[in-house]
């Protein structure tokens, strides 16, 4: 066979279903502009415009806050640019371990420890635990996120046990099944980046406790944003201590880059010297790790900023209701706007960023399941009144009327 | 069973067994002092003290290239820190499209893709490729990396056949072993990162072409180091075109963070549209990509820098090689002192670094095979011969006898 020939007419099969589908990925050239975020420059092929974006996961505008961009440039002139190095090849800075140390008392846990990126946090250290013990079995929210799954997955002998959504009872019944015998993790997430929901975290842990399971929460799109000095959802509900290993990014309510698991000193210390995912790979630059420390310090400090982000997620809400939008309820400040087919959802999106200098993202296929594709919108605490009122209008002309019928069914 | 006190029970054994047998990992904490590479300050427990990092992957010192510095300072100040979303949610900037351009005519080819680290890179694409055609068989040296090793596993229905180190009979045999029907890939990478020797890239493309195989290159330790304009090994050897996928990193020879593949436009474009590693992980920040395009740029135009690399690393041979000193022979900038046993390797290591102020990793299990540990060694453009001399002595002091004449035996 001449593999060259047959997977690149495989690659362009592939390309051309995804055309035809509705589903084929163009990303947008988007320009972000400290200062005046939400504000951003859209490099179209006909020209430059302005945008306001409505899909950014910079969710409380730290990534173009002061300090933050403060801490990163003193960094880069003290530093330099990259790390040079793996952490264990003179790639661990003494910023490295003091936003480690934050994020661990960020939690309430003896130990933290840094990846490139929360999927590489989730996947190392969930691969980590189930490799640990033979017989591992993980009970998987059937809607974790994929890097979680690639954890799993990663795990070769551990089995997979996935519990319907939030579902206490299925979750209860599921580890009634399982032998007593095995070693379980239950694993699942604070707030779910695409319906915008929340777990009942203490409820699961008393699960976990009558079971004997242990529990790996996801707060990636709760860190920074809930909890009375940030620390998500756990924090929030006073259960960070019952819940083993919590992961968070540094890329979204901190506005930077990166993630990382926080947990017991002696467990984090293992998954530190097993884990693929950090051994094999380059450190943060220490500018990144500068600028993520002075993100988590500053927002601990700063309710009043979770506070505008509670109350814009709440202005936008109401306003898509007395619209009589199709939004897809939820309590935080994740906000769905439903359409449900994959090319209507990019032409909506097309024609808000062409015709009404809107951005807001297209979400269908992998990322969610087809015919619940959506429009997925965040209001943080940059986006003004006016702002929402040039969105409500803007949606009202692009949104088909059969879409909006459909899911007020 | 109680899963936590189980598991806690494991991961002080595992850590205890890593004690006794001399490989559990310090990260010592070292700060990158940019302007005066390769000295850092050193935080030890005792206080801080200026050493000479001997083990930096930062081969070129563009890290604290005044170029890459103010471009990275300039994009932080006019896009902020993150990037705030996905490539595919508002995170893909202008300066993105510009260094995945700048990428693809690096390697010659008609696309790049960017992602978090080469690790990802590596993972994703290399799973991408592997689960795009039924029956795919990936040929792999022996010596692969672990990224690319992830890689292979991800592809769960892919068959693996490992071939001897470099060795073009061995990876004859085996390809003609294979059923000529099934779809192939050879992966390899071109320096090896742990021994310093070099793949001969354009006899393994003539064996690709003769067994209707296609070609996966990991150019991570040559990209910016080798070749007229840092294009790595292939661009040296003038067999860039011949290879499908070249795979490099913006956090080692070009001093940033990042990785990427370059190869035919749509190829890459079918793995930018299905790569999990891609599509669910916050793009690189916009001062990143800012800040790797300068560097890349820079060292296109930049061969003396690449001069000075091989020269310093001749010299540093040259003078290991006249004091006796136990070096693993190769032809390329990496140079390891052979040490051959875990705990001694990290007291050798200890007592560089305490008694000499020199800083070189310790090299141990599972990133070389036991019984072959070593220090690694890099004498980049800023490496003076008064440094070399002051190591060449210091190895000289602290290298028992014993492991000098196993060495040369």
């Amino acid at each position: 066979m001449q593999t060259r020939a047959t997977l690149l007419a495989h690659c362009r099969d592939t390309l051309g279903a995804m055309r035809r589908e509705g589903r084929y990925r163009e990303f947008a050239h988007l320009e972000k502009l400290a200062g005046r975020f939400p504000t951003y420059r859209w490099h179209a092929p006909q020209g430059v415009r302005e945008v306001t974006v409505w899909s950014s996961n910079d969710y409380l505008g730290m990534g173009n806050h002061p300090a933050v961009l403060e801490a990163a440039t003193a960094a880069i002139g003290t530093h330099g640019a990259g790390a040079g190095g793996t952490r264990n090849i003179s790639g661990t800075s003494p910023l490295h371990a003091a936003l480690e140390a934050e994020l661990a008392a960020l939690h309430g846990k003896s130990g933290a420890l840094l990846f490139g990126s929360g999927y590489i946090a989730n996947q190392a250290a969930i691969s980590a635990v189930l490799e640990a013990l033979p017989g591992f079995i993980v009970f998987s929210d059937a809607k974790n996120h994929a890097s979680m799954i690639a954890g799993m997955r990663g795990a070769k002998d551990a089995k997979r046990v996935i519990w319907a959504h939030n579902d206490l009872g299925d979750l209860e019944a599921k580890l009634a099944a399982a032998p007593a015998g095995a070693p379980k993790l239950i694993a699942f997430e604070s707030v779910y980046s695409m319906d915008g929901d929340i777990a009942p975290i203490g409820a699961i842990c008393d699960l976990a406790d009558r079971y004997g399971a242990m529990t790996y929460l996801d707060e990636v799109h709760a860190v920074g944003l809930y909890g009375a000095t940030g620390g998500g959802i756990s924090e929030r509900d006073g259960v960070a201590e019952r819940v083993d290993l919590i992961e968070g990014t540094l890329a979204k309510g901190f506005g930077v880059l990166g993630g990382y698991v926080a947990g017991d000193g002696e467990l984090v210390d293992f998954i530190r010297s097993v884990a693929g995912g950090l051994i094999f790979t380059t450190a943060l630059p220490p500018a990144v790790a500068g600028a993520a420390l002075a993100s988590v310090r500053t927002l601990k400090q700063d309710p009043a900023r979770r506070e505008k982000l509670a109350e814009r997620a709440a202005a936008l809400k109401s306003a898509l209701d007395a619209a009589g939008l199709p939004r897809i309820a939820g309590p935080s400040h994740i906000v769905p706007v439903f359409v449900g087919e994959a090319e209507l959802c990019r032409q909506v999106a097309r024609r808000l960023l062409e015709e009404h200098g809107l951005y807001a993202t297209p979400i269908n296929y992998p990322t969610v399941p087809r015919g619940t594709e959506r429009l997925r919108l965040c209001a943080t605490p940059f986006h003004t009144d006016a702002m929402i009122a040039e969105l409500i209008g803007a949606l009202r002309a692009v949104l088909p009327r059969g879409a909006m019928q459909q899911a007020a069914e």
